[in-house]
Order: C-alpha cells, then structure tokens, then sequence
C-alpha cells in the first residue's frame, strides 16, 4: 500500500510542515509547484531529501493563489487552466530532474482537487494537460468520484485514494467537513481504520455500516493537528501487522 | 546567422508585442516563463507559432519580479536564483513539449541579462541551474562579456550575440544606454550595419573606428519603438544580399 | 447625469486603455486598486491627471487575481474580502492624497461586481468593508440588483449605474453576455438610448418593450472595441441635447 | 523609553511570530503592509489586538518582493518607490481606521530600511511618500544614519532606534552581521545594555568601549531565535528599575 502526503509547502520565509520527517513515513510524496505554494529552492530542497530516500514524487499542482493557499474555487477558463497545470508538471519536472528525481504522478491540491472530482469542465482541462506534458504520468483522484472514472476512460493511469483521518458515508464519499464527525483525530483508531482497509477493502462508515472503498493509495495528510504523528503510527501499525509499505508506481497503477 | 528576439512577454489581459508577426522574421524566439511576464496560456500561445513556424526556441528567464518586468537589479541568494533558473526553465521545457516544439537554449532577461554578464556570483547561479536541469542546453549571452568566457569555461554550449540597434565602444562592448547615441533607430543603417557585421564580422563603433564581435546570432528586438520593422528590414537586406538565416542550433554552436 | 469609466488598469510594463483621453469625457473615474490591476505609480498619475480635469475618483476595487484580471469568480470568505476592500480602499485613499483629490466612491469591478450583485454573502462582506473604513462613501452598483436594497439598507450611500452597451431584457436586467445582441456596437444607437434614458428613464429592451431603469450613472466602459469612441458620442450628444454632465457628488446622491 | 516590534507578518496560510505576545511588551508595532509580508485579514487582526492593547501603530513598508521577505536589495526606480510607499501607509491606514486605531509613523522594513539608510536616492523617493501622503507622519530611522540627518532637513518628524540584540563599532554603527560577536544571544546581557543605553544614553562597543547612540526607541525584534523572551526580559528589568515605557507618540519626537 502507498502513503501519500503534501510536501514542500513552505514559501520563502514562511515555513510550512516537517517534510523531513514525513518523507520517513511516506511513500510518495504530493510536492507543491510554486502556484498555491512552494518557492523553487525550498522545492528543489525536498525533492532532493525525497530522491535521497526512495520517496516517489507527485506534482501536486493548484490554483494559482498563494494568499489563499488555493484552498478557494476559482472559475478559471479551461484553456488556462491546461496551460497552468502543465506549467507546473513541467517546472517541477526540472526541479525533479535537478534534485536526481522524476515526477511520476499529478495530485491536484485543495480547492483545484475538490472541484475537479465532480466539475467535469475543469476536469478535462486537468486532464488535457496531463496528456500534452506526458501522458505516462498518473493522476492521483478522490476514490469513488466521477473524475476517477473519466480520467480512466480518457486513457490515463489512474491511482484512487482513500483519506485516513476522514469519516466516509454510507456510499463510500466523504462526510462534508462541514458535518459533525467528519474529521477523526485519534490516531490509534484512524491507524486501525486503515489497517483494515488495506486488508479487507472495507471502512466503517460514520453510520457504522461497511463501505467498500477502492483505492491504491491512502492520504495521511490532513489539517488535522498532528498530522505527523498519525502518520507515524499507521506507518508502525502496517509494519507491526506485516502490510507492506510501497510505492504505488513500484506495482503499477492502472 | 540567427536572429533571436524576445516574445510570449504579455500577461492576462495585457497584450505585449506582435509575436505572430515577429515568429515570420527571427529564427530563435526567446519566449518569457512567467517570472518577468508571460502566463502559461499565452506562453503556449507563442510555442504553438513558433513550432509551426519551424522557430528554435529558448527559454528567456528572469527575476521574479512581474511589476518590475525584470528590469530591475535584485540581489537574489545563490541558491534561490538557481532554483529559479531551474523552475522557469523546466515550466517552459513542459510547455514546449505540449507545443511539440523543445527548449534549445537559455537567454536571460533584462536586469537578470545585464547583471550576470558582469557578476560573476549571480552567473555561477545561472550556470549552475542549466548543468542541473539539462546541460545540453545552450546559454545565449552578450558578446565579449565575462560570462561569454566563464562559461565556456563550465563546459556549457555557448552562443554570442550582437544587439542590432545598438552602439559598441572602441573595445567592443555596448555604450551605456545613459550615453547619447546609444541605441540606434534608422533601420537602414541598422540592417547595413549588421549585413556588414555578418560579413566582416566587424561593427563600426560609436567613434568610427571598426571594432572586432565575434557573435552567433543578432538581437532584433530592442526597446526602440519600430522594433519589428527594424527587424524585418535586417532579414529583408540578409535575404536579398544572400544572407542565409538559420537558427544557430542547426549549425552546432560551440 | 453621471459617466463613470474604468481607469488607472495598466500594470508596470503592460498599458492599458487611454486614460488621458477618458478624463476629459467622464466625470468619474474608477480606479484600479491594485489588485485585479494597476500599479502604485501608474494609479498615482492617472490620479493626478483626475484631479487636474476635476474628474471624481471612485474605488475600483477587485478579487486578487492579477493573472485573471479579476474576471475569475473566487470564493474568498468573507473576513478576508472586507479586510482586502478596506485594504484596496485605504491604498487609493493614500494615493488620491498625494494627488491632491479624495476617493469619493467604491465600484467594484468584474467577478466581484457580479457576484455581490446576487450573492448576498459576498455582498455583505463588501458593504462591512465601506463601513468600517469610511461610511460616507458611496458604494456604485448595478440598477436594480438585489445589492441595491441590500445597501441601502444597511445605511449606505448608494449610487446606481446603467451600462450604455448592453441590451436590458423587460424586467430591466442586463441580457447575458452569453446570449446574442446582449453587447451594441453602434455607438449612435448607443448615445441615442442613452439620451432616452436620461430624459426618460426608459431603455427599450431587446424585446422592444419600454422598461424603466432607475440609474444615476451610466458607465461608458465596455469590453467592446471603440470604447473611446463611444463615451466620446455619448458625450458629444448629450451636451448638443443640454443634457447636463456631473458627478453624481456634486448632486449628492440617496 | 519606546519598544518596538515587527508585526503582523504572517501570510495567508503561513504563520509568522508571535504577535498577541509581542503587543503585550512593545509599546510600537511595526506592522507589514502587504508587500514584503502580510495579508489583509491578518494585518487587521493584528491592528485589532494593538488597538485594544494601546500600541502604537506603524507602517512597515518594504519591498515589493513576497518571495525575498523584502530582504533583498531591489533597485527600484524613484517615482514607483514613493507610489508603493504612499500606497501601503494608506492600505494600513484605511486597516487602522477600520481597526479603531491609526497610523503614527513609518518604518522601512528589511533591505530597504539597510538601503535608504546610506543610499540618498531611494531615502529621498521615501521621505516624499511620507510628505505627500500625510506630513505628520513620524519616520523612524537608524540611529546615527545619514538618511536620520536628511530626514530631518527635509521637515519630517524623526525618531532614531537602536537595537537591542546588535553589536557597535567604536563609531556607534551596527556591526555588519557578516562578522562574529555582531548578533548578541544572551537575554540578560542584552536587557543590561538596554538599560545603560537608556540611562547614559551610551552602549559598551564590540570592542569595549562607551560609545553615545542617540535613539528614542529600542527594537526589540531580531532574527535571533527566542526573540520574544529577549524583549520580554528587557521590559521587565526596565519596569523593575524604574524605567518607565511608553510610545514615543506620547512624549512628541523631534
């Protein structure tokens, strides 16, 4: 199973995250190009520490809005919107390939991700974009959401993810945040959660029934405090259990 | 010979320059990444032409300083302009390949330009980011300058260039722009002036004598107002004195 | 009656619109703020060159999206919107100071315009930041859109604005942009339903009924080409008519 | 004897220091404008808390250069200088006053603070914004710089600071941060010579000897670490032996 979670956040004097200590837990790691946030030498700068250890690396491209760390839907015009993503894969592609890595797989971030999963306009602009750059990267979806299943279609590689510390519904989605209960914050439980997710493909749902959920990857970022430690503890849970911790590109994503 | 200018330089709503006109003329078009201006769709844009033009393209990188357009002195760390270099370089390299077109070669721009020709810090900087990122990659800088050699020296592909609408001193070098006399703005003499160079190799100076440019390409674009008719002027005088044009990457530069 | 035109949107390198010349046909001017476009020392002169021809400044204040132009609709929560307006608006009160002039009005401009026009969240977020910063301004709105009571109702100056190039449908709202004939071109037609409108009160929609709109403005700027031209007719024709030219403060406005 | 601080710096998603402690032992917040740090909503926030704790308020007027922090030395032309520095005293202005407070003074942030204090040409671009934007304005300056001499012919109300945590040469200037001993670490050591300084008015050089600094304010923010519990103890070694602080507002500057 893979472990994915935001990196290189920071910006300029701003420092965002302990990227060094996540990319011991993580086994792909979601680095931000510079739109919503990231500066290129503090960019250059985690790539370097995820090439060192064997961290695969996602371009986790977004709106361009760093004063609102592109958590805010923008109604961006399609043809820009392709021309922003490739702009980004392509800028950390060179940062990558200067840090001794490659950019194996795209991960929408915050607001751009959201919108997508369900706005099949912007979606296909994301979409295009992937297949001008470099058709073999994979994009990284909502598990469930339409955009896993158009994506697919459009001939991309395709890798589902489930979120740790979020509660799912009866049918598999997300509880809005908005929701009482849609955040879980205790790390044993959510460590318990995931485990048996990996093995049986099941999550309790916030109404306790079992859903199933089809994803190749988990997220272990959250804004969620103490993030770092959830993180840890399903990494040393999946261990304990005998689950091992790869890489999804290392198995190939369909 | 190759002549090279700058393009893909509007941003948003702001229209710059008239590239389509411009990518008839020149062979090498030294397209901005969005740092000094250009936004990625409009970027796209231009590669788009210039690939169906069959025009080399180079990526024209600069400080991060939009309201500025780069024009100003910024004493940028070392380790942050190479990641920027980087960045920008490989923004456009992603672009460029969904253009179906490539990035050949490296031309700093404005402040960034006239800065490293002489610091020789900020240009170690420069250096660095193209042995990083792709060192295939030619640097395109100003003739007889310290960088010219010092790169050379890096082992980096080098290409000189000569200014078409600008006046050298007795030593070779461009007089001041402070200087009265500085820039030139009959296209008649300019085109003269350059068909001269390209044969001879030689530019008369500002005090008549004529002085030694060993340079591979010619800048048409200048801030003179008519910079697109001094322009078509300089390939119109080449054309018919059986002059022939070709961007340098299909020569070899050394 | 009031005309009132977009200015001071030029951006460092990138110019745009003539403002010079709009100044001696409108009598109030908004002005960018910097933030969907304009710079420090652009507005500065523009300014300047308003306070010269007499002409009223209002604050033209928009989303944060320089590479969108403020065009893009944002979701921005509403604690940072009214802290961006009071920032826009302190910003040209500053500089109307150096200029000798006063910021007599807030016009907000694209995406923001339209959205506070029926979203009654953003909405409030905007007439909170007039609040807070200055009550006295008045705040520039579409005739007869939800905004219009809103503010009036929260104790604000208001001013309403006829658009002279746009086609009114019978209920007297604008005809989407989307829609054909929803944009006149013909700037006689336009300054002849403009003068209707000022001695009359009425537009004939683009159904060919008569349809009252309560305006106190009208706003000559338009995204279509000859914009110039058509604020010039308008004027031309309403002095020949008799019809009196002022800013909306001189008469006061309710 | 004045304390002062820099504010309000955080941006956006990313947090920057302490500033809730920090308003509870300055007596002068120096609070960023947007350019160098600082967004709209945070800096409100922060001009709330100064205003409820009776702080004084000052522009911290920098760069336009979010990337850099505006330490980075930029050469920016005079009149766009003085626009950006009228245009973000009047942002802070406009915030103050939603705030329930105002604007006393201006003090120029990173390397346009170390660049006006000795190059006259940007020092004059600043001293104009503050003459034409608001005369009474204070401008707060290096002790003993040639910009505090100039800032005083030119009329404007001048309060020099010194800095707790730096070391001087025998002439009574900083010694440059590029030599060791020039950051001081120990907090008492640091209060102690604070306390001196504000009772003879002399401080021990990093050569041992008394020179005279001639300031009417203490900067008590640093890039050293643990800068709060700097501040902190130099406020209350002052309050126990008898020295009382207070806004150099209240007691008038010369």
């Amino acid at each position: 199973m893979d472990l994915n979670s935001d990196l290189g956040e920071s910006f300029g004097a701003w420092a965002m995250g302990d990227d060094a200590t996540m990319l011991e837990i993580v086994t792909s790691a979601n680095v931000a190009c510079g739109f919503h946030a990231g500066d290129p030498n503090g960019i250059l700068t985690t790539l370097r520490a995820a090439a060192e250890r064997g961290v695969q690396v996602g371009a986790h491209v977004g709106y361009r809005d760093l004063a609102g760390f592109g958590r805010r839907n923008m109604d961006v015009a399609s043809a820009d919107l392709t021309a922003e993503v490739i702009y980004q894969i392509g800028a950390l592609q060179g940062l990558a390939r200067a840090a001794g890595t490659k950019v194996s797989y795209v991960k929408p971030h915050g607001a751009l991700y959201n919108t997508i999963a369900h706005d099949m306009r912007q979606a296909e602009a994301v979409i295009a974009a992937l297949g001008a750059v470099d058709p073999s990267l994979t994009l990284m979806v909502l598990a469930g959401s339409p955009l896993e299943q158009r994506a697919r279609q459009a001939g991309l590689s395709v890798v589902a993810e489930a979120f740790a510390d979020r509660a799912y519904d009866d049918g598999g989605q997300l509880v809005s945040r908005k929701l009482p209960g849609a955040v879980l914050h205790d790390a044993d439980v959510v460590a318990q959660r995931m485990l048996r997710f990996v093995r049986e493909g099941v999550i309790r749902s916030i109404n306790g029934h079992d859903v199933r959920v089809d994803a190749q990857s988990i997220c272990v970022h959250g804004d969620s405090p103490g993030a770092v430690e959830m993180a840890r503890q399903i990494r040393a849970l999946f261990l304990r259990e005998g689950v091992s911790l790869a890489a999804f590109g290392a198995g190939g994503a369909a």
